[in-house]
């Protein structure tokens, strides 16, 4: 099945397009799991946090830089983690890699292969062939960094490249290597501009993963209505810190779970 | 100590420029190495090379990719690596990274920390905030991507932004972020022409990585000449491929260590 099918099944399956991001930072769980499971408490939070949600999300989509502090044990927990996820939630790995032909091969094989994610984050600036492996897996799904969410988006991807600004570039790139159906873009819920612009430029077809809303403050109801299609889809909405770490007490997967519900209505009721 | 000290003393005491990028992927390594160690073979391999190149490099530059498409073991085995690395030699994680600032701050953990890395190469595509964390750490060094060596480089990094081809924009924030000293930039053989022109924005006291030389098939005398500073320095000249796979059999590290030798004298010839 490809990513697209699974994705809008269990968006439509579980009523939402929220995507919960697990950037578990050990630093950041509830004490009494990190005193009882040393660098584990990753593992058991996931645990939690995905017994409780995996009926109210399209997919989860934890980012690697928060495992990969943690050294092997951290990507053996990741790995773990892949596996505590429903088989019909897809699962983002986010990651951002780019480069060489040669080196994304290995890349992808990592990502694709090792931790069977369906979709990854790849970051464009190296161009084509340090894409083009990614692509080559027909039934996942890589989704291009086109306009972050953070605040330096501005150093680079607002730059006029001949009269527009390069993030538009970006984006039809995206389109050219989307002969296979099986490209994503990422518009971060601080732009809701530029989300209106690049579904646009990319059409209906194509989805858009939008992190940065809660802790990064983006505008929830923009971010939405700007980044769905005309039938209100394909509009994914990541939400990280804010629902993980909604409590730090013994309650914090319902606390969680709470702010889950919370959000994903919101979107249904700005979606259409 | 910082990092352009390290690396310095490390070139003048070996008399090199020369890296050695660890690209130790498995299934590229002499078949009884593999069937003797699985996939220790990579560690074993890196061992010997090591051994027999350390008095010919002035760093060496592991890919994280060919570790981590192993899973957990594969970071095991860089971290063991890391430690078969003499300590006058500095040792650069060749990462790519690029996230907003709390997820970079997890990237720059690891790869400073945890890994003890000398110095990161970083994605700067998501700007400022992306690698602020890393410039944090005053003794290490951030290689920024500026005009990357692959085909693809074309697709954005030659777009013209204002009048001036994006990599120059790249290399003018490389700039204006290196208040403390701390960045370097990174400009692929295939690119001499570029490299000079980067060379006069960065000026002479900017370190410059140059991949690409060998197996991507750059032009080693153009891309010394261009890279280095006015005293003949700075350039770090990265070979991995040609070096590491310059033979299957018995004598890989003996091979290994004459094609060094040759990339160091004719390094060496060209740079002054």
């Amino acid at each position: 099945m490809s990513f697209l099918d699974k994705l809008c099944n269990a968006a439509r399956q579980n009523k939402s397009w929220l995507c919960i991001g697990l950037d578990s930072e050990l630093s950041k769980l509830p004490t009494f799991l990190r005193e009882r499971h040393g660098p584990y408490a990753v593992l058991e939070f996931n645990r939690a946090i995905i017994e409780v949600t995996a009926d109210l999300v399209c997919a989860y989509k934890p980012n690697l830089a928060f495992y990969e502090m943690l050294g092997p044990v951290g990507l053996e927990i990741l790995y773990r983690t892949r596996e505590l996820i429903p088989k019909e939630i897809p699962i983002i790995g986010d990651a951002k890699r780019g480069d060489i032909e040669n080196t994304a091969r290995a890349y992808a094989q990592a990502l694709f292969e090792y931790y069977r994610f369906d979709a990854v984050t790849v970051n464009p600036l190296m161009g084509f062939d340090s894409v083009a492996p990614f692509l080559e897996y027909l039934d996942k799904c890589t989704f291009l960094l086109v306009r972050t969410s953070n605040p330096g988006a501005r150093d680079f991807q607002e730059l006029s490249c001949d009269g527009r600004p390069f993030y538009q570039r970006l984006a039809e790139k995206a389109c050219e290597w989307n002969t296979r159906k099986n490209v994503g873009v990422v518009v971060g819920a601080t732009a809701p501009d530029q989300a209106a612009t690049v579904r646009q430029i990319v059409g209906d077809e194509m989805p858009i993963l939008v992190p940065g809303v809660g802790a990064q403050a983006g505008d929830l109801e923009r971010a939405v209505k700007n980044s769905v299609n005309a039938q209100g889809e394909l509009a994914i909405i990541n939400v990280s810190r804010s629902v993980l770490f909604a409590s730090q007490s013994e309650d914090f997967a319902q606390a969680a779970r709470k702010a889950a519900q919370i959000l994903r209505d919101a979107i249904n009721r700005w979606r259409v």
